[in-house]
């Protein structure tokens, strides 16, 4: 019998949307440029861009603000004007203050779900961002709690479940990203749910064929998610 | 009896130098700027809209260098060049990367505090970058833990107790900052050391005459630090 005596929920397009605004400002930013230069593959630039200041930087809007500026400057040929500089930076404030639009099914997802299991939300990234969005929701009150981790990788994970005494095992991890929410706990014995989500930031893509064939689960909608712990856990 | 069960250290002006490196970055602002404005008050531009962004951007390397860039747009009257820019950019790179440079006395100190004490280091902030500190430091080996607050507030401290089960009047903190690091502790009830450090960011000094006549300790250095704990334990 499969005992599941905690969950961890991903937030960024599992709960609510965030990668369309990503790229709603990815377009903005495409069509800005076009004045500088008519070569293609700014969009390109811009991810691989991003990817390689990851390291840096880190996850979030501000090191995407940041990477946007510096592929600016790269792709103008080093004449970017300050007025679209300043706009950039208007973008990146939008992002972070833009409201938190929940996802069709979440609220009786999570209700169903934490009236049942302890449930966390498990993010990464941006504290002050991953933070005001959580509280925005309102689903923090409904959840046992949350935690955002720096990355999403195994050893994050098993320190979270080590802090909460909880074999890994016995947790159960659902996302839309098989890289920060599937790859990991399967590597650590947990059970991972994917619940893919219409758009997928390049970074979190896995290209290269690691993808599990097997070893977690995939669900359509968030809604399907309450039932289907319940059956695995009965 | 005072009982002193969880020791609490700040990280940046405390254990490794920080400010340091932001005032240089600064002085260095204010000279590329120089060619766009002989106006004065430039340090008093940026300090005011890095303080106005910490709501949207919150704490940080990132912010500051976001809040550079607006200030450079607007200070230079619209006229910012791309180059500019992109330096102001590498110096955010380098604040990131900075090594960790260890305040003198540190070492020793938190080694003799983590023999006889439970000691966490305690910051706020960016969460990559101050894991990134924290590790490189070497520190997170003699210490039972640490933990990156979003802001360093009564109900963080608070949280971070209950979550282990340490009543606050147990507990000591010391640090650099009288806003983040005594403050909230004596609003809490717990022990507050200040360990003023040469620099102060703007945004942690007090000036409106709310920091407490008495309620907690000052020492001048850190190396003072372990035989104060024992003695008020003791």
């Amino acid at each position: 019998m499969t005992e599941i005596e905690l969950v961890g929920i991903d937030a960024d397009d599992t709960l609510w949307q965030s990668e369309t605004f990503f790229a709603e400002v990815e377009e903005k930013f495409i069509e800005l440029m076009s004045k500088y230069s008519s070569e293609t593959g700014l969009e390109e630039s811009l991810s691989s861009n991003e990817i390689t200041n990851l390291r840096v930087f880190g996850y979030g809007v501000k090191s995407f603000t940041l990477s946007m500026i510096e592929t600016a400057h790269l792709a103008s040929g080093g004449n970017i004007a300050s007025s679209d500089i300043k706009q950039i930076i208007s973008w990146g404030k939008e992002l972070l203050q833009h409201p938190v639009i929940l996802l069709d099914g979440v609220e009786e997802a999570i209700r169903e779900l934490a009236s049942n299991f302890t449930v966390y939300i498990v993010t990464k990234g941006d504290l002050l961002h991953q933070r005001s969005k959580i509280e925005d929701s309102g689903l923090d009150k409904m959840v046992a709690g949350f935690d955002i981790f720096h990355e999403k990788d195994p050893e994050s994970y098993l320190d979270f479940l080590i802090e909460k005494n909880i074999d890994p095992k016995n947790f159960l991890m659902a996302g839309n990203s098989l890289r920060s929410d599937v790859l990991p706990i399967v590597a650590i014995g947990g059970h991972a749910v994917h619940i893919p989500y219409e758009l997928t930031w390049d970074y979190e893509k896995i290209t290269d064929g690691t993808v599990p064939k097997s070893g977690y689960s995939v669900i359509e909608s968030i809604r399907d998610l309450p039932s289907f712990v319940s059956e695995l856990h009965g």
